[in-house]
């Protein structure tokens, strides 16, 4: 987690505090349950509430951790101190410490997912905002970075939609994956502990009871649940990677928003450099490097073995605080990405009339030219455009092959840039629905 | 894809004649929609037809390749070759290489992916079988490798089917996530095709048609696909360490079964070796190998390049036939997988009690006795087993200050195995559901 | 390993006849030290060589391993009934099956890393006589996608070559990594062969002993091979990714040779897309990803465990196959990369003289102006340039403060080209050594 | 960077404060060497040493990078304060920010890696010890997990460390390859600055030049790097499963040092669980995941794009870091390691004489006997020995068709331990040297 690239709310959630609140959480609920089944007195559960409102001194703990070398045994520690009766000896009562952990760790996975679904909410919206914006202006589409054929700038926002909502419903999926607790003791069979007191706290928590646990929640849905994010992360890197090639000198579509005071390089003041999205570049590649570590930890030894917490205690909050702040760079970049439409013509028409070779080449065969014929035709002419400059439209109507199956108004027809936007709202329709 | 791991219907879904095949269904099927709107002639679309039982060539493909430079551009030569007739010029009209291309592989990959269903079916059969077989099997849980308390064999079993079946869910995600295909054109406008052309295709093939193309279908479909095949390759990997644990001489709680012509090792012809689940370790490797190539694969530049179409000649069909392979492996371990509950017991017992610490702690401090006074006496009995090999039990029944709190009835019963499994039917119902 | 993506003499290294010949080498030399040390029998040595001239039959080897499922007695079966005498019986005598497996899979290592050096330097070579054309051909340097100050063509080759000829020594030190042999035994303690064999069949083979092994060759050595192929193919991909970005069309600084029967696109005859670089994209990632997983085969279980076993035998011809087919590709494309000087002016000149501002900016602080105020206006002209169009060399000779301490002619003199070449020799000598 | 995986000396290095002490360095060297060549004055250069003892103020830099949004600008503004004289001017005249961040990163890595080569000292000197101490410390092989044939302890601690010494031979390689500096400039011409500047302060700060760099220093030496700390945390990964391996209750040959305060688990007070080298088994998978990323670093756009810096900023502490302690942990872990040669002999013995099958086979063909009736002699009564827990040498003597060939004496000696030790120290030579 680096601080420049993290925003506090979802800091927050990893917070030592935050953590020892959960935990405490867990405990006093569960024992609300064991009073409930008549394991532990009704009036010492009351009791562990008292703690309700203590904030948790992490220093203490980590003072007792220190002679302990036990991190849960050091937290209830503490706990006995705030509480201050014999209430606590009931605390954490037929629990082993993965029920606390484990039960924590998808607690805060859970509401880390939660934040990252506003995020995509809010950039769903400013892409959904752009596409409207530039539905119809046009820009050449293109492959492998060649021209190609006109498409519209808002099809190109359109789609960064559709691919974000589509990560929007996998990140739904992948907080479903995560958000169950298990209370089951030590190698997950309710020996010391009722079902019921799992079923509580996991109620409480806002998670589904694990329906078959070890001593820990199995790690296949944490291995998902990553690999989400990384998915995620990629199709941020997608979108960056499309602004940056915009925002190259050569092409100047676009440019991310420069504010008055920045300066962009010490040395060449006139450069607006895209930093942005390179950063978001960049850290889809960080958030994406958390992938193979938590699929490596999905076999773990007999019922469980400890290898998968240090990769979690790292990965659990660098790639949620990272994928959080890079969605919403994200949205800050869409948002105010200021759009060159002049540009985009200027840069379209720079093969003059190139782009409507595919027309030109399907009018030749709907003509009765054979597929091969054709081909030559166009390229014949094609070349006469890209090597000497010349005008397509005009090289076509002189030569006299093609004018033999054309006339020079069906010639023109086939350079209306409407013939390429006469789907967009069909498209449109799809991606968001008709209104 | 390596042919010791392969097995014969995954591999058929990537073989040139399988692809070709596709392809010709979808220019065929297109054909067909396009003379619908009229486009193209009825009778001409009809004739595309009489190729339906041929086979096509693929070293005649070739050798028209090897001079064009263009796989789609050489299967329609030979197609042209097929019909022999005029039709053959309308065929492919309007569309793209990548229409034919992406469409295709998403047919390979949903096809793959049923198979691999069907493959997950056929394990979770043999998990549940063992699983109920073995219900009350007795065995020692462990963590970190160390004994710790019991718990029974069916409850293992139980937990890798129901993680199976979280992965046999995800399986079926995956194979909604790619099942789209695209009919849309070089930059996805749908200039020159109408909508309805995909439309069809779609429907005949199986598919879905995808919102919003470009000259491709976005890959962050197949990151998602081949990041699920990674998650459930992990599950595999945790599955065979279970059983290599099993197996290894000095646990030796179950063999893979070992065929009676088959030899161990050419040195030592005694050894059993878990090598079945070695290979699945390495196969889940392999599997996994996939997913960042993937991922790396969404970032396409501006309306597509072809930089993903490499990755996936080899992780497409690699992935999907080494997964197939050791998910039927896996099967066949599971299966036949020699148990030896005898082992288990004796395992179990090896020091003499100590697994049933835990109960005594929590009764003696449900006895009144304080959490860290409690953990003192057992301590220190249980040092005796661990450094001297005496009983648990007599050690503490020796123990004044134990025998103070508790009678020796009472301890007793704090050894009794019956403790452990009393919810195990509760989790089978959780598992498997209530019969 | 993909057809389309192989070249003959790697993927022959990697043929059953191939691994069965280093085999029967590695055995037959094996006989002839236990010979020498009066273990077996000196003519029966002698007879084993009577195979030498034989080809093996992989049909018969696989039949036989169909029965005895261990490939290494399938082999020395069928080696026996070649030699067709009872000196077959003294063939892998005190050995053990990983002698052979893993000493010929160094052997195949060491072989595919010296087709990969020849591949190095004849990209060396390419991108050598390439830099030395183009040391002077002017081209705009850019960071961030963005124009910042001219450099040369043949920098951008020299800089090539400089990373690839580091590739070079690392992949010389990966041959030497894996370029060890072990004939040890069961576990490695020599305990029914004496080293002296192990010392001969090294010598033979050309590798040195591996100084302690298990059963097998430590994995280390084979992760820090596959490691560097990695670091191989991301240098590709940088090399790919540059080109690719000459050849988008509002570049065109360069273009892949574009042979006259080759058609680019079935749509667009006019486009001539840059997919070999594109493609050596997609190569990269393949090789890359087996990074990974070699890695993960480091930590074998005691003496070993074959999981690492499936990964290499695809790992092991894929990577190598793949990254030779990359290399001699990659030297394609630059031996005939298609350049245009002319363009790259044209680019350089598109934003008129701005390149040239960081010039100004230091010699308005060397004429004494304060870091600020000179970075203010340079700035302010900078501007006028890039929003009206203007000539940043008139505005500058326009504004009064600039004027106030600098002449026209040393505005002038801070526009000169020269400036920026007048270190290349100095670049080039030390890349390239001077001559 | 995860505060209970850290040591202090390695943190210090990727602090601010160690950062900006760096910076200045670099600075004031480069000022030195300009007033060297005239380009400013010698007195102006000897008063940017004033700051020599200066403390920067990170809180006042950041304030000042709050309004520049440049973090160079933002360093070079505090300087100048510090300084409080016109010299300050001088300072950067020529550079760029890379010429400052990415010499800086080179010597914060070349200090990483200087701490991580004495880590690798410290171990070595423990793996020595302990192979000294257990030289002769009888224990089994296993391959599979399954016994084979006796080694020592001593063998796989010298092993590890053979493994250690090539990690230690490869850290120094990684450490060359990143000992570069580079003040070349905007795009890497030294058009504004002369190479000799970057000659004086690479000497300076303990680096190469960089012979041909671009805005940056090539990112082909980082992932090298970052690869190498792959391959050495998966060597630690190697020795932390076989230490698991050892301490698991069935095997029980070692212990992690368990210190008398210490609690093993909340729940079961007699465990002592491997969780020290279970914490490395994750360490190694955090190590390894900058691996891709680093790699994927590589291809930056044209002279530079920004896209590797969010990456380094995260993987260069990180993986430093996490590795420093992890090695630091894996000394204390081999240093205090309890080991149990009593368990190893029992262990040895649990199947009563199998473990020297492999010997009676060779004896068995060494007289005379077919390998294949060999093989089925030793099998035959292995599996009396696996099935019925009988003595196998007892039943080799009472085989009629085994003491036709082998007599009483003969078998016997078959079960001499001293067979499989008699290199024992021909490797130890090859390992440690001879002494």
């Amino acid at each position: 987690m680096i601080p420049r690239y993290s925003r506090p709310d979802m800091v927050a959630i990893w917070s030592p505090e935050a953590k020892f609140r959960i935990w405490y959480e867990i405990e006093a609920h569960a024992c609300d349950a064991q009073a409930e089944l008549g394991v532990i007195p009704k009036e010492d559960a009351a009791e562990v509430w008292k703690a309700a409102d203590a904030t948790f001194d992490v220093a203490r703990i980590d003072e007792i951790e220190a002679v302990t070398k036990h991190d849960v045994i050091a937290f209830l520690t503490h706990l006995a101190e705030i509480i201050g009766s014999d209430a606590a000896r009931f605390v954490h009562q037929g629990m082993t410490s993965s029920d606390v952990l484990d039960t924590t760790f998808n607690v805060q996975l859970v509401r880390a997912a939660d934040i990252l679904l506003d995020d995509m909410d809010a950039l769903l919206s400013a892409l959904k905002r752009r596409a409207m914006e530039h539905k119809d202006t046009i820009r050449i589409g293109r492959s492998h970075g060649i021209h190609a054929e006109p498409t519209t700038m808002g099809l190109t926002f359109a789609r960064f939609y559709a691919e974000m909502e589509r990560n929007r419903n996998r990140l739904e999926k992948a907080r479903f994956e995560v958000a169950t607790g298990a209370i089951s003791g030590a190698v997950g069979t309710f020996a010391n502990i009722d079902p019921a007191v799992e079923a509580h706290v996991c109620k409480k928590m806002g998670l589904r009871p694990e329906p078959i646990s070890t001593q820990v929640i199995p790690r296949d849905r944490h291995a998902m649940f990553f690999a989400t994010l990384g998915v995620v992360a990629s199709s941020i890197e997608n979108i960056a990677i499309e602004i940056r090639h915009m925002q190259r000198t050569e092409v100047l579509e676009a440019e991310e928003f420069f504010s008055k005071g920045q300066k962009g390089s010490s040395a060449m003041p006139h450069k607006r450099n895209p930093v942005l999205t390179e950063n978001l570049t960049g850290l889809a590649r960080l958030v994406r490097m958390s992938v193979v570590p938590a699929m490596e930890n999905v076999a773990l030894w007999h019922e469980r073995d400890i290898s998968h917490s240090s990769v979690e205690r790292s990965i659990g909050p660098d790639a949620t605080v990272t994928l959080d702040f890079a969605l919403s760079r994200l949205t800050g970049v869409v948002d105010k990405l200021v759009i060159y439409p002049d540009t985009m013509i200027a840069n379209m028409n720079k093969f003059r009339g190139l782009v409507h070779s595919q027309r030109v080449l399907l009018a030749l065969t709907q003509k009765g030219v054979s597929r091969e014929t054709a081909y030559t035709l166009v390229q014949r002419n094609a070349m006469k455009v890209w090597e000497e400059g010349r005008d397509f439209m005009e090289e076509l109507k002189a030569d006299a092959e093609v004018t033999a199956v054309m006339t020079p108004a069906e010639i023109e027809e086939k350079f209306d840039i409407g013939y390429h936007t006469k789907h967009v709202d069909t498209i449109f329709a799809r991606v968001f629905g008709s209104s």
